[in-house]
């Protein structure tokens, strides 16, 4: 979808629009998403993009160096939202009434940001352009799954020096928490694609059975 | 690697040779393997293949209606390696000295088999021509994980029954055992390739850990 500025908010009449060219580069990101995870990489024109975003191809050159550019940009975008996810994690499972609950709720949020179907799309999309794009597949890995999984040891090895979970690496801890709850679905959903047939309700049931194995495995005895 | 016959082994002259068109067939698809690991579907055409497989176009789709049968029975010659590997299972566990060394053993033996190179290329080609081929991307996740799983979820169950793990749901523990094993090493392997940086050693760790949570999640108490 394309944003468009409620009119008179941020242009006024006779001076340069403030937010002008900003929302045309994200009309430019938006177009070149959408175009991308349909058609992939190769198969995705700067023209057909700057024709989406409804600004001249110079526009779309002005803001991007070339196709490549605008592909890792939109890419590394995910990164944004690994972060945001991390900023909630140290309240996830503290403000929950007790521990077993608190995993449960971090389960269920993290598999259903994952299974976003944009989120999603964009994942076998770096997968199928890894060979391709070597450097941005390893660069998206870093900063988006690996990160992710850096902010739970971070937050396991907390639980654990409260005495509230008994887990010697919190590192180890961390990277099967994640397999657990997203393994599956993720699986899936890279060969199935949107048609990996697992409902809302389905996703919540397999991220409580996921804190019920893990808290098995590295709760209070 | 094209195998090729000893002489005199299977041919006769004068008599039409019984194991040569099998072997012609056998050079196809390994050459149309190595062909669509290395450039892709599209990358590849039928001309390339006869080429590196040292036979006629004409032989090529005597054997192969077209390109994409070709690439069909490639993708799904996985399920026979996956069939070797649910075969072996009902040994796995129960041969083992103890559980723990058990449930390790079968670990480590999974995860060196799906993260052997050929493996991984070929799950990276199937999920980035899962959009063009969503049918056969569905027919490999039900002949192979899924099927893995299922076999997975038998042998657990009757470790169960035994009294040897405490599980309710079989085939819930199936894929939380699966996902503990391969989740992270086979996740950064779609990513980061082959070069994911994870020795055989790393490999065997990884496992053994995977398994000793999962014995701390289902063993007994």
């Amino acid at each position: 979808m394309v944003h468009t500025a409620p009119a008179g908010t941020l242009e006024t009449a006779g001076q340069p629009p403030a937010g002008r060219s900003a929302r045309k580069r994200q009309a430019i990101v938006e177009a070149a998403t959408a175009l991308f995870l349909e058609h992939g990489y190769q198969g995705t024109s700067m023209d057909e993009i700057a024709a989406l975003a409804a600004v001249s191809k110079q526009t779309v050159y002005k803001n991007f160096a070339d196709k490549q550019q605008l592909f890792s940009d939109i890419v590394l975008g995910a990164a944004a939202r690994a972060d945001a996810f991390i900023a909630t994690l140290p309240g996830a499972v503290a403000d929950a009434g007790d521990l077993a609950a608190g995993l449960r709720a971090l389960a269920r949020q993290y598999l259903a940001i994952v299974m976003q179907p944009r989120l999603l799309q964009m994942r076998r999309l770096i997968v199928a352009e890894a060979g391709r794009f070597p450097d941005l597949a390893r660069a998206y890995y870093r900063r988006v799954p690996e990160h992710v999984m850096a902010g739970l040891a971070t937050q396991f090895g907390d639980l654990a020096s409260r005495g509230q979970l008994r887990i010697a690496d919190p590192a180890v801890a961390a990277g099967q928490f994640a397999f657990l709850v997203l393994g599956l679905p993720l699986d899936r959903a890279m060969f199935l694609g949107l048609d990996h047939d697992l409902s809302a309700t389905d996703l919540d049931r397999h991220a409580d059975e996921a804190a019920r194995a893990f808290l098995a495995a590295y709760g209070p005895r």
